[in-house]
């Protein structure tokens, strides 16, 4: 079977409802099915109840029950049967760190892989599908055993992509030159999901939909603007090199 | 002999000369030392030698020998003899994971606490001196063997702190969301060190420098302001414990 995934740049967007500038995408990547697993693990531990209710709340209308994976016994157990995982967003350090530390990264990717489980991610749980963390916008507040993360994909995702303020003077990084940086040390394609756009993958073929265009950065080529409804699928065949510096 | 840090937000402040805010500082903390090692590695390698070009020229008129520590065959041997090191910005993971594989990182603990060596740093250099990279605002565009760094102090600085926008539509997190982050997951303050600003350490006093108001943040306590010429030695005594997440 098709892998299918729904990679979400954030759950909300400006004056609009958690979820709501995604509903349709939503059905479809469902596609008739009731019950999914919510990883909330890129909040504090404090927030997880919180966190999962607004989640559950926002699935009423589609009739789907939501269970919170911090409130069963064995996580990887549940997925192991699951149909559904959505991977929350927060801080994509302590996301990591936590799916490492439950054993989870294995099962997820294999199922997944196999067309068993569908993968929806929105800010750090996109980031999460990706190979590698390392393009995430979030602070490192905790150390994650490394930063190999699911790779359900083999490119690199930036959530909540930002085009440089016009008349800052501040002298900080914009987020194309982090991108940059992220190109010096490692020959992977990145996209800058704009905030109200996601990535729809189904086995071999991959689509950018949503509100807004999203912007492709690769080494030695200058970045291009593709506007949602694009076919993407080229980039599930590039190859990707972590680690191998531009000369 | 007692330790000479000078920590600054940015090493070039907008409209302004490379180093040219800090100039009497820089004069006060050289102490008529004329020999200073530059560590260029928060650059890709290829940006060493024009980096290091920058800092000989700002500091020529300071009658000041830079020598790029790259340009060194044993960068460990050179540090054990050195009078001054300017670790410079750009990406502190870059920076760290070099730092590490050069196998400098004891050397420069080591001697700076002991009043031998005197360190500056900015942007990702000064994030170094911390304890740990973890309030950076930096990509994590290569993975380090760990996140510990200099640890030349007991707390954490942000570079660049910035304000959040007012008119932002942007959902994804303020700076200072990212700091109260870091504080549910470590207890340990953090000076958010706005641009044009910088502190300096000397033995047990620490005082904050420069153009700009700082923003502290510590664990259950409002964010608090200080100005610059503001005496904060009083973080040097604060206990700071990583990995101790919020109840």
């Amino acid at each position: 079977m098709e892998d299918n995934l729904l990679l979400l740049s954030n759950s909300q967007t400006h004056n609009m409802g958690f979820l709501e500038h995604a509903r349709e995408a939503l059905v479809e990547f469902l596609d008739g099915r009731r019950s999914i697993y919510f990883a909330p693990y890129a909040a504090k531990v404090s927030a997880y109840d919180s966190y999962t209710a607004t989640i559950q709340e926002a699935f009423k209308p589609f009739n789907v029950t939501v269970t919170g994976l911090h409130t069963v016994d064995r996580p990887a157990a549940a997925l192991r049967d699951a149909e559904v995982l959505f991977v929350g967003g927060g801080n994509s350090f302590r996301l990591l760190k936590t799916l490492q530390q439950l054993d989870v990264i294995n099962v997820v990717r294999e199922r997944v892989t196999h067309g068993e489980l569908r993968y929806m991610g929105s800010s750090a749980g996109t980031n999460m599908s990706c190979p590698s963390l390392r393009t995430t916008n979030d602070m490192p507040i905790v150390q994650p055993a490394s930063f190999a993360s699911f790779g359900l994909i083999s490119f690199q995702i930036n959530p909540h992509y930002q085009d440089p303020p016009t008349d800052s003077t501040h002298m900080g990084e914009t987020r194309e030159q982090r991108i940059l940086e992220f190109l010096d040390e490692n020959d992977v394609p990145v996209v800058g999901l704009r905030e109200g756009s996601w990535l729809r993958k189904r086995g071999a073929s991959l689509a950018l939909e949503g509100l807004t265009a999203a912007r492709i950065f690769r080494r030695n080529t200058a970045p291009q603007e593709y506007k949602p409804g694009s076919d993407l699928s080229w980039l599930l065949t590039l190859p990707a090199t972590f680690d191998q510096s531009q000369p």
